[in-house]
């Protein structure tokens, strides 16, 4: 099923930077067949599944279908926690039970998610991106047995956490703040308070004079903090996981 | 055309590292067939196509012909500006009408540029990268209508930059501070004032001792401040888009 | 030979983020058939062969085989030193002899070096890389002569380095650093003096309480310095390069 299904591999990480990433795909070229590898993110915030767990869902929004999204963001390494696979619509996901996949799963019209029992016969304590789920997508794609056993989505974890937070999930290159509020539905009249200012909303950069604080709903759905021709992370002194706050419409509403 | 002669895609963004990258390539490996999809350069200087337009034809100089240079840097991101497609000798590239792709133009010995008027039917506020561009590159691969219309290259903007600048354009992993001086033709004789200190010219760094600043014809063809085993910008306390001084030559040529 | 054992390429070098990893894949892209080209590490020790020639072994431990590794990491950029091809059991290496590729070849059952007199009809002074390497690597994928002569082990650059050494060669995304000592065979008793402390050996992260400093066996074979949810490299005060001392056994032996 997923091996006919899935037409090429995206890694998304906490891997940033050096030689993790370069294993995955030199093994996935190696073992997948010849399905193209595409690096969709290595900079997802490290260690916290519950930052980015917000953000995927944005992420795959737009992205074409027949893609199997291998993740990883392991908040103790060498902790425990089962490995997931995860049908999304049109997305497959492998990775973690520690809450990275069930907003994805949460989203989707059409969802299922199965534990994989099936494990190597050699692990190491500290590299499971490599000697865990490579694997399991290897042989998912082969397919090969990896003891998939359907859970509810209930079961797993962070399946209470709420469909969105008011709080910083990203930073992204020019020192932009993505939250995890949706921009779908957030009435534009809105105003945020972050960073000891407040923020009114702007459909582009270039609505707002430079240097000047303001939010607007980017690209992949998501409530973003910007500056015109500005870093929003500095001028707020904000970071990733810092919460702000959504003030009461100013219509009263 | 430009169908059957591109065999592969280079991308060169100033989206740094993050998901912005990812996007492209995943929409890409879905859409463009099977040629390869490189990441050319994506630390263009931020919003700057007035200095990433002079370090693109050094870029391209020396690499293999048949590639589609999809190329975006944007100063105003949301704001209005043209789609251009451009051939210049061996190598196509779509980009933004707002210099970046100009001097590339302009240095080519064959060259033609072609306005974009063809536009998808949904197009965010903010990531042109993914929503203009990919799709535009998308369907001239394809050989589908992209409402090409040809221009005079004295049109687009930019037209009246001069050839060279005297200024620092681009800095690199190592600290090396690449200038818009082409090195062809400059004299190995001449002096460069930067950052208080007077360089001369060495033909490597092995030839001046170590801490000393120099200045050299680098790879791309361009005159480099650099400093032997250290970093030319910490050392000259210069950044990307300060000037520096070119001195009359030594000989008073 | 190596033409028909080659299935993939692998990038390793000191060139971190910018322009001249694309050149590299743009040339192999359109040079090297329809191998697939990944990027195994880029951000090696800059400059330093002596400390990245240890970290090689363990990055290519447990990679599939049938793969060229194209090496690069240069002291003296336009220095003066020959280009040699390497056979470690099921991999093949191109790089500079500067001692880069040294303990692989030692390290490996089945370990073959060759000196390559070839030269391009034009080379850059600074890029070797892009301008000798890969087209090194390029006429030998494509069993065109390399000028391949077959030379002794014992007079590469690096011969007579240690085995192991108890120094910091590599700073990982996290803050944490890799040491040039084995894993196997290190007695789990031993402690490690570094940065002013006394580490002692965990076998995980989560065997240690928050901000604790430890050592253990990283899931590359080699002595690692961590700190559980903290950056070893801040809390202990090093760098690559700083050394660290094995303490004798607690037991005495």
């Amino acid at each position: 099923m997923l091996r006919d299904d899935v037409e090429r591999i995206a890694l998304l990480t906490d891997f940033g930077v050096g030689p993790y990433v370069g294993q995955l795909h030199l093994l996935l070229a190696s073992q997948a067949g010849d399905r193209p590898v595409v690096d969709l993110i290595h900079d997802l915030p490290p260690f916290r599944p519950d930052l980015a767990a917000y953000l995927l869902p944005a992420l795959l929004r737009d992205l074409p279908p027949a893609c199997l999204h291998l993740c990883v963001v392991d908040p103790g390494v060498g902790g425990r926690r089962d490995a997931l696979l995860v049908r999304a619509d049109r997305h497959w996901l492998i990775g973690p039970d520690n809450g990275l996949l069930t907003l994805v799963a949460r989203g989707a019209k059409q969802r299922r998610a199965w534990r994989l029992d099936w494990r190597p016969p050699w692990l190491s304590d500290s590299f499971h991106g490599r000697d865990l789920f490579v694997p399991l997508a290897v042989r998912a794609l082969c397919g090969e047995p990896i003891g998939a056993e359907p859970v509810d989505l209930e079961s797993l974890a962070g399946a209470a956490w709420p469909e969105e937070r008011a709080q910083i999930i990203y930073q992204d290159h020019y020192g932009n703040l993505m939250t995890a509020l949706r921009a779908e539905g957030f009435s534009t009249r809105r105003r945020i308070r972050a960073g000891g200012q407040t923020l009114r909303h702007a459909r582009t950069f270039c609505e707002v004079p430079p240097g000047e604080a303001f939010w607007y709903a980017n690209a992949f759905g998501l409530v973003e903090l910007a500056v015109n021709q500005g870093r929003a992370a500095e001028v707020l002194g904000l970071d990733v996981g810092d919460p702000v706050e959504v003030l009461a419409d100013a219509s009263g509403g």
